[in-house]
């Protein structure tokens, strides 16, 4: 039988030297990933000793991180596991996190859960679609107090221009794949996006919570590099 | 040389049955005809004698027109010729048009013009997108006694969710092809108003001023069909 | 364990101002939510006292839904719930609904109870697409009497085009995603109808039968917004 | 200087064999060669002599054919010339071209010009498109004469479900690049065309109306191979 | 409860008049129907006793049918029913019907099945892709006694064009959905077929098997309209 | 004749509330715009008084705007102006933006006269493309030093990855329109950046240097809002 | 009952001379065939006796292939069995395969055992994706011994331009279907790879790990062809 | 007024070390850059004194080049410039260039010149599209001996996998922008060529004759990397 860190290196290499260059750390993307290989990878993160998330997982890929990393933290919303499980104490600017529906909130979910491991303090707000302006703008205050906005958005994909047209600070627009037909799984609220006839839209990728979290913690984060 | 009704039976079927079967005249949609082709349809519309609206007409496709009907309207801007030049005295609702931007004007205008020659009267409403909120709401009494309202807007499309959350009447939403490279000629903006988050929202052909202003006469008709 | 309106709060934040500010009362897209979600935001419903649809249901989410609102009306092939059950006595004009083919019935159902459900007198036609003209122009009577039009397609997506060419009326088009692979999931039938040859037609959604039923509502309404 | 046939060397391989394989003759696209190399293709022609049609010429093709083929035919509007300039006497069934609007009637002589000089008998149809239905159903009589029916369409591309809806003979549709945005230069059409709800429809490249009638007169060929 | 005729108008217009009309019987397409459905029409079809085919079925419809019509032939590889079970009498042309690969067999078979049961003499050829060209050109001799064939392949979706130069009958050409993912479920070999470098391919929808057999039986049909 | 506010109020509604509300000043965006539109929305600009850009201006937009702010400064590889023409003393952190290629050198200058406009301090280090490595890895100890790096890169798209895996702070990627065909216009490099496979990557609109600086300008703000 | 040679002629015709025309043996391709189907193949392939690849099988093709081949080797996780099951002895340079990440680790596997069984010496490098430069650099010496490298990537398909970027020998690029939503099942990966700023970037299709053997195992054979 | 030196510092840093580093010259993209940017890079090459191609270059750059490199190689076809304008002495195994059509042979140009700067012997053929089978088969001897053979071809992009079923040598397929509509420039042939249904096809971008050249110039390199 293969030894763990024999196996770990025929399928991953870790990337520890991340935390020192970047300044962040690993994170491991579990979907296409078979819970064999995360096992393997949660050991291996185990040695490492070092903050890490767990993406895209679903109940088996949970399972096998939690069989390397019993206290990892799971959150089946967000798809996500992070370990240790406690979040460290918040430096840097507030994040405020905004899901245009309740579809939505999912993804929001896991841009949230990312910025506050990497470090931030956050705040969610739901369900605060174009189609009811009234909702989003009672929420002008704690809005205008955020160093980033991370707006998720299915559908029309309209919302990311309408806070970004109300504040000063930055808005991360995220995608989702939440719609009718012509919303062709996320393409349509991306175009939008990306078109955003306010400027300060910064555009990730459809569902992509996690990297809405961690460019936001990035774009808040207390003190310029070094 | 061929006789103008043997030229004009070569090129075209003049539709002389549409008013009296749809209650609305002929329209000639210039793009793609060469000038003299336009003119010999000129020439048979002189005959018919019905209000006749020439669309997507240049400067070439206009001499011809006025070739045939010298006192034919010329809107340059629109690209649009009405024959003859006086439109109807206005019957049925209001229809605002709103423009999201001075790039969109053209077509915002084309819009108004067919609405009033099938006989609505029109208020035209411009440079309102949603990165500037408080000039669409600032306009919401116009837009409240409108029977139909026709939403003009490239780029994030972002504009017919915004209004058609904000009122009773429906919206026509016409995408227009301005924008930098991922509005992808206006298809981001019309997959966003496709997906529009609020309902009511009738999307029309990208750029199709002529189309929308049609619809939203129809919808602003003063009486339902018999 | 959290509160009812506590947990409503963080799902969602229904727009109570809705009826009041459009006239129209408020609906839950459904897809994309747990059940347990939509039993809360159901309860939410329950004590706003207003009409209200929840569409894109599946089994589950009718369960959830009747939990909540024991009485609640559930159209298994529409997928579609409407509380109160019975619909408001009808007011406006006629709302005529043409399903091109039976597998576009489906849709042409959630558009008939919505329609209803907003206040509309509905009638429902099947089975006429273009491949056997005569089917259509027999129903020519009742198609005439409609103050508007909503029409059904997959595949070519051709029928509109020859419907608004024969009415007064406007037409609203909603493209299916029912057809072989180039249909592309009802993208053929849109693009279709976005390009139909005869003016006056109002593209919604793919499947979007709600959007259409309540984009007819409002074109076929009694009086002019005040 | 390099001699003419090595010139033609360099350039082509001309298909010599191509009528004696097929049964029908050798055809050269001109669009993307350069008027020089037209010219020395059209003088290969001269000593191949044989039936050659060149498609997608402009004025400068034209000349450089006539410079070594001067009695060749040359159709502007089609972009096409013949040679020999007669076309030989009609074999086979008749062929009905019909085109819907004005603007696709460049195409649609393209299809008709290719099916004479490959030897059919052939009739032309303009502007009957399924706007106004009444226009097309008033020349049943000549389509139902057809051994095979080419339909030339822009826009929604309905024309031919309409069409092969009502006739024995098949359909070869052929879309143009005509309309709005959403027409995405002939996509919306060619689209339409594979989805047609009506059986008995072929469909060929957008605006390629020698490919039409090439399987136009192959299809109306008098007798079947040996 | 709702007797069977109530019930056939209420989802389906069976096309009675269509036999007349074209000279080719009715069918029903499967898929997006339910068995319920398809059990309805399939009892109208025994009133109507016309030859018809019904496509695009699975299991469940194939027991509704049978249900109805218990004599009815079932082809699970086609997913097509007839009935009654056996084919008429060919006439007309020969239908050589080519598979380029194994995976292409299933809709190679559905394009046979309706060609005979349309009444034409047909010979199938199956694994003849153009990775190995002498395979095709082995079958030279078959293939140039056809009136028409129908070839069928995924992937690059180049064995029209090779057939086409090989012969002087036309070609209908399926694409299928079969292929690695830059297939695009079918659209490599549509794109191909469309753009297909020697005249006479006709191309129909992707997997449309049925269309295929239909479109080639008329091309194949023993006399000219009358 | 009408008079200047008129008509700037008939083609445009100047943001005048922007900077209060956002803390960045107007832009014009000139595309599409007329000369003359132009001239009118410049006189305004000069009434208002704030910093302004005039974004993607040709030759006529630049002469058009100075006839109206003679003292505007003009940069036309950029196709921007200014105005007052200078830019403001620099504040907040320092802005790095990197072209990966010569040829996306007008975008990058786009995207770095915008940051200095809004108050930042700016280097722009040109062809680092990652065919060769070696370049952009001699230029990592500034990079390290920007509070935010923009990135600008056509074909591929693939720097964004690469500088993002080497630093800490934020990457603005900007996707142009250079490359080979199947580049597609700048969709290939969007794409790619939108799955850059190193978090931390904010994607703007293709050749959106305007929009990239104004984010990276927003992002190395001296302060959070107030 | 048939014969399993007939039922063989019925389903497929074994390229027996593919080994003798073009120096590699034949593969079945059994995605979209019936086990039954991929039995009866393996059968004749007995008969053939001749090194054969049987790619994109999943359990049941795999059991089918060893009824009729007991020894068949079977690499489940790369989908692909072998007969023989040991392959040649290696000739020719060496072929080194890299996995941009864990996710990509199957196709990667497809490529090395078609190169392997093609009769080359290959080795596996995993995990070395962009976002950590590093990770590739330190395999520079490996990568530099390589007469060919297959590079595997999904989502931004960068490895394959820096890699190219730093070596002799051509790259072979593999776009995998690993990623989120706008990676469009390895559309942005592909398009990255096509616009590869680097030259000496050989493409193949998505998870295409069979061809991307293959191709190696040509590039890197021993001898020119005679 | 600026320094030589210092300007090509502002515009590009040329990559001397890649000759070293790759064992291939540098080579200057000029689509996109301005003549005078052109001249600048051209006489920094001169500096560096390796041999230079300038590819996708138009009369000015042309002109610009030869300003700093007067005796640079012009081939106005190809578009491209070498420089020394004699390209080495071949070494490394035959590449033979084919063109499916005279339209490509621009494209075909430019990959020959490419592979015989970079040190390889050529041989060109010209006109053997599938269309015509005959044409490429007599062609056999001359593409047996080659080892590696670029396919240059549009439309149907059909050519390669005939060509790569037949020899042993692997293919370089280069799609070219050349047909009617639905070859979406280059976007058909691009699929086809990646979805060969032969193994041994390796495919570059649209149009990209240099890559393809560069490509075949390494696969036929005389010896493998040191």
């Amino acid at each position: 039988m293969t030894e763990p860190d024999t196996r770990l290196a025929e399928i991953a290499d870790l990337d520890d030297d991340r935390l020192a260059r970047r300044g962040y750390p690993e994170a491991v993307y579990c979907a296409g990933k078979t819970a064999e290989q995360v096992r393997v990878i949660a050991a291996g993160v185990r040695s490492l000793a070092q903050v890490t998330l767990f993406t895209r997982a679903d109940d088996d890929h949970a399972a096998a991180v939690r069989d390397a990393l019993p206290d990892a933290r799971w959150d089946a919303e967000a798809g996500l596991l992070a370990w240790p499980p406690t979040p460290p104490e918040p430096t840097g600017g507030l994040v405020v996190i905004v899901a245009a529906g309740t579809s939505d909130l999912r993804v929001a979910r896991e841009a949230m859960l990312t910025a506050q491991y990497l470090g931030r303090e956050c705040e969610l707000v739901v369900d605060v679609g174009v189609a009811g302006l009234h909702r989003v703008l009672r929420r002008l205050d704690l809005l205008r107090k955020a160093r980033v906005v991370v707006v998720v958005a299915g559908m029309d994909g309209a919302l990311p221009s309408v806070v970004a047209g109300l504040i000063t600070a930055p808005v991360v627009a995220v995608p989702t794949s939440v719609g009718y037909g012509a919303a062709f799984e996320g393409l349509a609220a991306l175009l939008a996006m990306l078109n955003a006839c306010a400027p300060g839209v910064a555009v990730v990728n459809i569902d992509n919570g996690y990297g809405a979290g961690h460019l936001a913690a990035q774009i808040s984060a207390p003190a310029p590099p070094s």
